[in-house]
């Protein structure tokens, strides 16, 4: 494929697919041709000619004119089918698909490098900001401590709304999805699950590991409640959603999803609504900050662009530290300072809390602030969604 | 070359070089050679062995062996010399030095595609940040409006000494040359000459123009006082030197370097001390934000090492926005609303104000804010530096 001749297959034409017509059409630099546009909804109304579109996914797999495959659908499994077809046919592959990738990571890499193609994904992680690249790229030999960040819009938008607005869980979710931020499905933002599958593929190229993510602890925010936000604003805090990876020792890192205070000296305190957020802390850059817009088709789709442009010069992942393979260990033996709101003493009891420096009893809710093993919280994972508790993590260093 | 042969030829053993080594002792990922260093002074006394250093430069330039030229002396024409040497010889180069490619741009462009070598720079411009890299790669075909940012690392330390300490001018400006972040020559830094170079640099990765430095307007905060770090406090603002860079039109941009006021709820109010950030704004992916140390060995050392990792994967910069040329034009025909503090009436007058908003007369100054022409200032920079007189770029939009 030479920069002159990129024929794309487009699978998807929602949000995101039309803000990347939208992006192409509007680049000066660099020309794509959209061979065909795959959907499945014969129904919908498309603001252009349907003589675009198809609804056989051969016509653009079996179509040997078309060397690059940019997949943006919803469905993981149906995605994970094309984009495994694509490769083994060769073709090029581009896709914003976090679920999918996240869920087959090891799988995708070794296609890869079988069929010799370039799969590019940047816009699956922080949408517009250019995390993969750079930790793929420039931070290749730093010695990286730890990484987190806001990395999910839509429950950034929610907890934006509910601090400076004094808006209620539910009406802010509401709001977020008449916005377009939320995916199909709002638990997969809400639970955490989309924050999880971004720090997963964020990880790989961050630390060389293909974590399944059913290892990985992930908690949201669905059970947040105006007393949690009441108390943050009361002590100057801001509550995000925060996943993190990092080092435990050398060759050993840790990770999971928790909600976090935020203290208004941070930058992650000013990214705000739709906006993403990641801070790396490493050995000799020190302590380095990205933001930019995390949801939405034009943001998204400018990403998802630069991995087309990318991939007409050559480009691809060489997953740098997968192949030096210094970290090895991944481990949920760690332990974190958190709050945790709750009614019912026995629930309290659930989290074997070390350490406890304050504790609340009042008429509305309780809350302790103590330490915990990061074990025993993936332990309780599926207890968890049934209880009447909300967790922050205070993100002191301990 | 490969990966496993970086061969490496240092030239300056000051606080990069020395930081660069450090970086390169503890890096895991990567190994690479420094086979000799050259250095000027053989008085000094050095940390590691004598027989690792030269005073001959030809030492390095002669030796077939080594395959990659490190620069990172302060002297730019004697950098410019080396580096030219080393290019003609096929050697690639990593350089820091934003003076000495400001300077030449234009013509170390051409010498690496003549030569066929790849010469990369990351460090000079926003140190630990990866901003010309992200330039280069991942703004490829967005629609960049601007780019404007914190890029001098000693001017920022000694405004935030004076903002947060309350510390007269002269005193911060000792304060950061003890802590080693100034330049041996202070007055690149204070007077605005390095933030320009680095705008420079910058400018041909964003648009793909190569500008002499002569033709770009810069200012800088060696006349600000108390007065104007007073009238800032009293308004919320932090005063922050801005170099700025952005399209007039779809094939124009203008460019220069200000100090500017910054409004709390804005990301470069809380870049402090050394820290650098950058703001881009495009059509699709918004307003990002990347921050980091933009000066000292260690995060300006990690810098250096990462061009020398992208060096040895093949790595060279290929000037896209200068390939696609669709930015042809520069001017300095722009108005911009300033506060100009000042005593003399005479001066003011030289500015032509075409619109005043603001005037203020007291016992010991006056100020006025009002709209200027960018080729006014330009005209006037020769007298600029001996009128009693301080200078901020509102940055409102007209």
């Amino acid at each position: 494929m030479t920069r002159e001749n990129v024929r794309i297959g487009l699978f998807g034409y929602g949000c995101v697919g039309q803000g990347l017509h939208d992006v192409l059409n509007s680049s000066k630099g660099f020309k794509a041709d959209i061979v065909k546009i795959c959907v499945k909804d014969r129904n919908k109304k498309r603001r252009i000619s349907m003589d675009h579109f198809t609804y056989d996914k051969n016509d653009i797999l079996n179509d040997p004119s078309i060397n690059l495959v940019v997949e943006l659908i919803d469905d993981a499994d149906e995605a994970f089918s094309i984009v495994t077809t694509a490769i083994k046919s060769g073709k090029n592959v581009v896709s914003a698909n976090k679920m999918m990738i996240a869920k087959h990571f090891k799988e995708l890499v070794d296609l890869q490098a079988k069929y010799k193609v370039s799969m590019l994904y940047e816009a699956s992680a922080g949408a517009s900001i250019p995390i993969i690249r750079n930790l793929e790229e420039y931070y290749d030999n730093e010695l990286l401590y730890s990484l987190r960040g806001i990395l999910n819009g839509t429950t950034n938008y929610i907890l934006t709304k509910m601090h400076n607005d004094g808006l209620p869980y539910a009406d802010a979710l509401r709001e977020a999805q008449e916005k377009g931020f939320a995916e199909s499905d709002p638990t997969l933002d809400v639970d955490g699950w989309d924050a999880k599958f971004k720090l997963c593929i964020i990880t790989g190229h961050a630390y060389g590991l293909f974590l399944n993510p059913e290892e990985v602890f992930h908690y949201g925010i669905s059970r947040i409640s105006k007393f949690d936000i009441q108390y943050a604003k009361e002590k100057g805090f801001k509550i995000k959603l925060v996943p993190y990876v990092g080092k435990t020792s050398d060759n050993t890192i840790t990770s999971f999803v928790l909600p976090r205070f935020i203290s208004s000296d941070k930058y992650l305190y000013n990214v705000d609504n739709e906006y993403n957020g990641v801070i790396t802390e490493a050995a000799f850059a020190d302590k380095q900050f990205f933001s930019g817009k995390g949801a939405g088709g034009h943001a998204t789709g400018s990403a998802v662009l630069s991995d087309i442009s990318a991939n007409s010069y050559g480009y691809r992942y060489e997953y740098k530290k997968f192949q030096q393979g210094t970290v090895s260990n991944y481990t949920r033996d760690h332990k974190l300072e958190v709050y945790l709101r709750y009614s019912d003493e026995k629930h309290r009891e659930l989290f074997g809390f070390e350490e406890v420096s304050e504790y609340f009893s009042g008429r509305f809710y309780k809350y302790v602030i103590g330490i915990i093993n990061l074990k025993n919280l993936y332990a309780l994972r599926e207890q968890l969604r049934d209880l009447d508790v909300f967790i922050v993590n205070t993100g002191r260093k301990l």
